[in-house]
């Protein structure tokens, strides 16, 4: 009996992924970039036991025993693994073994932020693992097969899914842009939004996309691969507001896209909307781009912002979106907000209260309106972060192939 | 002393004017499509008095004074007027002669619908009876001027707006598809939206798509002219089918446009994508295309209907969007809806009661859900009808050159 586990971040796309060119290999039409979040925030966390003992594959995800042998996808990413372990000569753990498999998020799903790509991740990840082959470009297009942008998960910092040519799929491979030590400073707001709407899930939109929209062809050709370009010099140059600038401007993009799409899928509602007139009036208060949204297919705001801005755009946000519970750890989650951020320097050296400088800028603008209260569900705050990695034993959530629960 | 009083029709664009190629002389970037709604629910009138003992030019809109000569639109749709006039030897009214000018909407502002488009082919067209010369072309470049969407008001039925090609606009003319008589049973329904938001003028709109959308080149070269092409063809053969799916892909394109630019512009909110989404499923449910939506830059929805399917329509919106007035007449407004439209021969005979049906496919989808009360102000039942027409004395807005108020 051999055991592992491992966690796996979250990714958010800066440029977006959306349409596939092959359904079953999910090939992309357009080449992707993504920036991996800290896994203390936000992680999937995967416990593999393989055993000559087991009778059959079984995994549980989030303590819920799923039919593993006749999910296709997952099947995919198992026998995947295997047969690079096989090709690699690998010795770790037999290969004709059966696992068991445990899988949990840290976060609620109830949150609406893509669990499948930390936990396709996590369970390639910890597979390598399990079987003793290193992480490779190959190894990302298995967890690609299980959730599209899974294979961004597998490395931390700024990531690129390249759409590849080839009718196999073997060139749709993972790779690194920046790790997240090169920009270490770029944190992250995520905006959890009430929502109560019956959205169109990701894959049938993209189909449907592709299939109806006018646009889509012309953003895919014309439009990404210039934005790619642009987007990789900006973070390679920490240029925050060429950055930030892509950044909405795909999100926004992308969602046209999707409105374009017939019939139509709307994934932003009116708060999202109001988080966005919320960011561009804040950037023009203070005079400089220092927040920048984006929106996957869901009402949710990522917002990514330098460290030394955080506790200045969170009192704002405060201010704009009140909340009975502001100041509860459930209502503000993750990293704690240094205050002395709240303060910068200004040119001639003297402080610079926000308060009064956007209380200022709010008469001029008229436009920072208070919104009604509860808008927000709760907000998380997280920065760039690294890729998978092993756990010590300790973590395991198995027990002698068992969940600990049973 | 002349006068003359004449009233002149909303129209509703089906695919949409968005963006300029020159600001002052109002020269589209593509052709647009309109249909022209019933006067008798709502219109503009004007009335025109020109006299020897004026002393300026002046005008009341909806009984508060402009300053007319300072409003350069005003100004010049009064001049290429008496130019044309000028030109044509017309003796009705003497070109010297100062004018008043009284002109209202016999509809609420407060409702959202554009009423410059009405308000300015009034006006010229009131000027063109004034001077006793004809509707030309040339007379619609001129309302064209005033507003942009207001040349496609000077014809009944369906209306193209050509982009023309040449740089002083000569040919971007306003030009009749076909006549009211010719698709006599189109009706609409206006679905008035409540919203508080402040949104983006459509004027600064479009401007900033012109400067900032990626993708508002690519549909006005490739994509509108076919979709011209194809709503023409549907009008002319009145097929309700394709007339409908090109109403409701051009309405949410432009919205696609509006969100891809920077910053975006945002006009529909979650009550018009609740009516967007209401409509698929309502079409979905009846198996055949019933209902066309379009929205214009606003969240009000303007719901395209043959007349034999208005009351089936209406009984499924009255039940979906709930309201504490839903049988007062400040609700539902203009034509009466017919019931005995309400049932229809099906195939083998047999009549056909809508709510079995729906119910049965409500089960089914699970998508017709009913919406919280209130979230319309009231509806407008109108239909497709003729250009401006001039009225008889009685209809005077103006005695002796002032306001009846006054």
């Amino acid at each position: 009996m051999l055991s592992v586990t491992c966690k796996a971040p979250v990714n958010i796309a800066i440029i977006k992924y959306w349409g596939k060119r092959h359904e079953e290999l999910i090939l992309p039409i357009n080449d992707s970039i993504s920036m991996t979040l800290g896994t203390n925030e936000l992680c999937a966390k995967t416990t593999i036991t393989a055993s000559e003992k087991f009778q059959h594959n079984r995994m549980w995800l989030n303590d819920e025993e799923l039919l593993f042998e006749e999910d296709s996808r997952l099947m995919r990413c198992l026998k995947g693994v295997q047969r690079l372990a096989h090709i690699n000569g690998s010795q770790e753990a037999s290969l004709s073994w059966k696992v068991h498999i445990a899988s949990r998020n840290n976060f609620p799903t109830a949150a609406g932020l893509a669990s499948s790509a930390a936990g396709y991740a996590c369970l390639v990840y910890s597979l390598a693992r399990l079987y003793g082959i290193p992480l490779t470009e190959e190894l990302t297009t298995i967890a690609r097969q299980g959730s599209g942008s899974a294979c961004r998960s597998l490395f931390g910092g700024f990531v690129q899914w390249h759409r590849g040519v080839l009718d196999d799929g073997s060139d749709s491979v993972a790779e690194p842009v920046a790790s997240a030590q090169h920009w270490p400073n770029m944190h992250v707001l995520i905006l959890v939004v009430n929502d109560e709407r019956k959205k169109t899930s990701s894959t049938k939109g993209m189909q449907r996309s592709v299939t109806t929209s006018q646009l889509i062809q012309h953003r895919v050709d014309k439009l990404v691969p210039e934005r790619i370009a642009n987007l990789k010099k900006a973070i390679k140059a920490r240029d925050f507001q060429s950055f930030a600038e892509i950044t909405m401007k795909d999100s926004n993009q992308f969602h046209a896209i999707a409105l374009d799409t017939y019939p139509p899928c709307v994934y932003m509602n009116d708060v999202s909307h109001a988080i966005v007139n919320f960011v561009h009036t804040y950037n023009k208060t203070t005079g400089t781009v220092h927040a920048a949204y984006t929106f996957d297919a869901g009402p949710n705001a990522c917002i990514y912002v330098l460290k030394e801005n955080v506790a200045k755009l969170l009192a704002e946000i405060q201010k704009v979106f009140p909340h009975d519970s502001i100041d509860t750890v459930e209502y503000l989650r993750g990293l704690a907000v240094s205050p002395e951020s709240n303060i910068e320097q200004n040119s001639d050296g003297a402080t610079d209260n926000s308060i009064h400088t956007t209380a200022e800028h709010r008469k001029v603008n008229g436009m920072l309106n208070v919104q009604p209260k509860n808008l927000l569900k709760y907000i998380i705050h997280t920065k760039v972060g690294d890729g998978p990695c092993q756990l010590s034993d300790d973590n395991s959530l198995l027990i002698n192939g068992l969940p600990l629960s049973h």
